[in-house]
């Protein structure tokens, strides 16, 4: 089943302890549609400008990426310019330049509105909403993502409250979920998220994996959660799109499953943490270009061996 | 098996945003030898004050652990006291009385020297190394703790890696195994820290779980690591001894069965967790003073399914 992702393509400037590099392509929906694209048709939404080059959109010629949606405007791509220290789970953005992302307004191709699947990266809530609105009635399942800027200041907080109310399974990391529950304690903030609109939380734990929260008899169980691991690594290159490469994971095996359970929820969650692995072991969307999905099941079963009893 | 556990057998006056209690027993052999209590038979070594009370002891011999190790001396028992946070990761110590532990001296009775398992709970590295050497040639395994005081003194330094010689399982946190290598990446500490004699370290990484690393081929393995979960907790009343019990549940598993290999080490740090998630359920030592194995084993599954894909 196909999944229509709307997010930022876009160019990054990136260091990190492990060396940098100057400009690469990037940007949430890139990393999302790429570790998606292993598993399933993936559409993308999106604005670029007119250095937006011919090498990059075969990247998504090559996984078999739908670009119809990308739209090409006049001006730049959005370019964004960031720096890792000791401590990887925080980048420090040196430089973020809007360019044509600032008046991006995302219209769903009518050749996606068959898709069953909706992938709400992090944007303005105001067009997660919009892009939700384009494919009512179609999709079956919403995934979505945040940050702390929409989360803390008021105005998009109220915006943000009302995306929720139609996204099913919100993906965000433990400091975002504190701050959207007002909450100290990730399980408390779970149980709070679970009463805004999603019908399954995804809390991402950065090294320590990441754990799924369901609301009461959604997806046919009940409230037990459930954590997946994520790869102890010697050498972390470039954490930068982890959690979009975990989210295209997640959201491609499920699209790529006959049904949604609670079965598929275990097994994507345990993808997720693979496709994120992946994504930082190169700058950039390197390693992510050039998978195979021998390589990606491999890694699942090395997830498997991590965690699981004989 | 049984198992030798010196450390300290303490009282502690403890504040956390659940409330908030005067004196209750504690100290790192405490809630070592009740968690392991459940799975083996346990004999310590410490030192009490004039001030312990008979109840207190009372709660060792309804546990069947061996107090004969218990110096009684004069003067008052080593007190602690500190407080939570809403960040439950961390104690905010607000007062240290060693007292009687000040001159501590351990000696193993000669009643004990027929165990086959040691934990060398968190006190100076010179007497772990002391009570290790009286145990020599009798033990099949020695775990062990420490904490940032030894860790970062130059002087004590000295004697924890002379320490670390003489140990098979180190238990210790994130932040502990970073500065023991001087490295940012907890994988990276964990190979260092493998060549300073512990042939498998287990890394705690609170509200998130552990990680066991093992050293190539020791316990009939290779060098792949092992992660069990913690369970998310909407309420953790007192999080003082969670570490203990955590080290009481492991080694308390691992003495109970006939060999050590990777299957009994990873079905450990499951007993482990359990054990630690029971002992932050209410103040001080209560929760695991009442509990039966069978809430041991139920809570064992829960972490399974929490942990496992069907």
């Amino acid at each position: 089943m196909a999944i229509v992702v709307v997010g930022s393509v876009a160019y990054d400037g990136i260091k990190s302890p492990s060396g940098h590099i100057d400009r690469c392509l990037g940007g949430a929906a890139t990393y999302f549609a790429l570790a998606a694209s292993y598993f399933t048709q993936i559409r993308i939404v999106a604005v670029v400008g007119d250095d937006f080059s011919k090498q990059d959109e075969d990247v998504f010629r090559a996984h078999k990426v739908d670009t119809r949606g990308i739209e090409h405007a006049k001006g730049k791509s959005f370019f964004w310019r960031g720096e890792y220290g000791d401590n990887l789970n925080e980048a420090k953005t040196l430089e973020t330049q809007l360019n044509v992302f600032q008046n991006f307004n995302p219209q769903v191709p009518p050749e996606y509105l068959d898709s069953e699947f909706l992938f709400l990266a992090n944007i303005d809530p105001v067009l997660q909403s919009n892009v939700r609105r384009q494919m009512d009635g179609r999709v079956k399942l919403v995934g979505g993502d945040t940050m702390n800027y929409w989360i803390t200041d008021p105005h998009h907080r109220k915006n943000l409250f009302e995306t929720l109310r139609g996204v099913d399974v919100l993906l965000i990391n433990d400091n975002e979920a504190k701050l959207i529950a007002a909450e100290t304690s990730v399980p408390r903030a779970a149980r709070k998220i679970l009463q805004l609109g999603p019908r399954a939380l995804v809390i991402k734990h950065g090294e320590y994996g990441a754990t799924v929260f369901f609301k009461d008899r959604e997806f046919g169980g009940g409230n037990h959660p459930f954590r997946a691991p994520a790869l102890p690594m010697e050498e972390v290159c470039d954490p930068t799109g982890a959690g979009d490469s975990f989210a295209g994971g997640f959201m491609g095996y499920i699209a790529s499953q006959k049904k949604v359970d609670r079965e598929v929820f275990k097994r994507a969650m345990f993808y997720g943490g693979v496709m994120g692995s992946f994504a930082v072991e190169r700058f950039g969307t390197e390693r992510l270009q050039t998978l195979s999905r021998e390589e990606i099941d491999a890694r699942y079963q090395v997830f498997r061996e991590l965690t699981h009893i004989g």
